[in-house]
Order: C-alpha cells, then structure tokens, then sequence
C-alpha cells in the first residue's frame, strides 16, 4: 500500500536491534486518515474470506484492527495481556515474546467473546517472527474457531514470520513489507 | 446518546465495587459500528473548541479516541503505561489510579508527539473520579499544552469526577451518564 511505504520511507526510523520505529503514525501517534485507509485495504484484501470476527493484540494492534473492523462491519476482539477484573475467573491464556519489550508477556481472551465457530481474521501491526501471531492462533483454535486470514500494517520478511505461519492455510497480507534494515529502510 | 445507552441498559452488567462491565462492546470486544457513531458523537459535541489533537489513554480510550479522531481528522495521541524501547530517553510521566487493576499506575507520553501549543481533546472510555483524566491533563499540561476538551463514553455522575475537573475551564461532554449502580443501572 503506496501511502504507508512512503510514510514509513519518510518517517520510520531504525533503531538498535532491528527495530522499526513507526510511532509517529502508527504507534504511540495514530494517523486516523492513514489508519483508515490501511482497514479499507486490509477489508479488499479479504473480502472473501468470510470473515466474522476480527482479532487482535493490544495496544498497537488495535488501531489498524478497528479501522479494519469498521471498514468489514465486523466485531473487534483484542486479546488482553492484563488480566482486567471485568474478566471472568476463567480464561483462554497463552504467552508470546514482546519485542518492545523485551519479555515473555501473557496474552489472554474471554470465552465470553471468542468463542467456537468463528471465522477469525487476526490483524497486526507488525509481522516480524510471526509468534505473536502464533500465539493468537493459539487462543483463536483453542476457543474453537478458524483462522481465515493474517493481516499486518508492516512484515519484516527477514525474520521468518510468514514461512512458520504457512501451516495455518490462511492468506496473509501485509502492506508494507520491509526486506532489510540494514544501512536504512528497504521496501519490497 | 440513545444508542449507547441502550446497549448499555441491554448489556452492561454491575459487578461488586461498582464496576460496570461493557466489555461486549467497549473494552475486550469493540462494536465498530456504534463505537464509530460515538466518535461522531463526539466530533459533532467539540466542534468548535478548536483542537488540534486527540489524547487519550491505553489501552481502552484507543477505539473511541480513534473514531473521535477519524471523524474529526486530528492525529491521536495515546499515553502509555509501560515504556517501549521505542521512546526516547526523556519522556513526560505521571500517574493514575487503575479501577480495574486496584493499584496506581505509570502514564507517559513522548515530547515527540506532545509538545507546546497544541489544543488538546481528551477522550476516554469513563469518566468517574476524574482522576484518570486530571493525570492526562497534568501530561497536556505539562508538555506546554491545552485542554480545549474532555469527552468521555459512559460518566459515572456518582464518583464527582465532572467536578473535580471544573477547573480547567474545558466543556466535558459524556454520551451516557450513569446516576446510580444500586440495583441495577441507572442513566440520566
């Protein structure tokens, strides 16, 4: 999608660790124009893929998940990785890696809101090893339903995600993908 | 407006401490559709106060902010909670009471994307002691910002957060108010 490789070309910046700061639009600071147009784009590229939830992670997955979700006319679900006291005493949990973080973190979802039977399209920002992504399949098939579709605002293809997530048998889309990061920000 | 309250009448549920659950459509599954309506709810409610920017907190006031800020087409802000390796060394931090989590909590904000003389629009999921808002408030001020607004979805009139908030001179506008939790919910 031209409109966010040219903001990340323009605003991305790399930072030690291979890490791909997007801040600025999509992390801490939302674009809601650009954001909008990537849940239009992700709503065409999976518009056949019968869809009836859409999944996500909290924080930074939320936006470009809503924004999808509005776009589709969808429910929204992101998995928590604080248990809330509004959750019942019985959940669905898994771990996964956080990058920004640098720590295993809980990630956990209500029975109450996923549930067997779905259609799940999981939407991210980032796909880089594909684990939290993994780790949302996880909850998606143990509450009983289908993954339909993987989409994330930006893939690093040289980490892999995409070729461990082959299995699941869901397309995957991404609308940025970044091939290096090494001496700058090189797009595909 | 109508719509929330409904959906607040049909499918919040009071859990003891005076929680209201809306996790259905609010806070662990989101209703695009009505969340959507309720940012032009609130766009409509703040348009002439003049923003230049949408703040809110993670992780629940990210789906309203963000509708807020797509009708409105203003960059949202989110504070934060934990500090990713993506914000810079220096940050504006203060901290808020979590009703849900029982305990205080660190909320930050990068200079990056808060700085001096921007109008600030503060939108939230709740509004009941206020003091979630007054510490988002201390952020926009702090950076050498105004608060031109306060929104929030569902206000807990009971609690005195509108207020203990009168001073800062800024309209507060809620889409639903809740005058009482005792034996059932009660909305103005």
């Amino acid at each position: 999608m031209e409109e966010l490789k040219q903001r990340i070309l323009r605003e991305g910046q790399v930072l030690p660790g291979g890490i791909l700061k997007v801040d600025g639009f999509v992390n801490h600071q939302v674009d809601p124009a650009l954001m909008m147009a990537c849940g239009h784009a992700f709503a065409a590229a999976f518009a056949k893929v019968g869809a009836t939830k859409i999944f996500t992670l909290e924080i930074s997955g939320i936006a470009p998940a809503l924004t999808t979700a509005i776009a589709l006319n969808l429910p929204l679900v992101y998995a928590r990785k604080t248990k809330p006291v509004t959750m019942p005493d019985l959940v669905l949990m898994t771990s996964a890696p956080s990058h920004t973080k640098n720590r295993m973190v809980d990630i956990m979802t209500s029975p109450e809101y996923l549930g067997r039977g779905e259609r799940v399209l999981i939407i991210d920002d980032f796909l880089a090893s594909g684990q939290t992504t993994r780790a949302l399949i996880r909850l998606v098939q143990g509450a009983g339903s289908t993954v339909v579709g993987i989409g994330a605002l930006i893939e690093k293809t040289f980490e892999g995600g995409r070729e461990s997530l082959e299995d699941v048998g869901a397309p995957i889309v991404a609308l940025a993908q970044i091939t290096s990061l090494e001496g700058g920000i090189h797009l595909a």
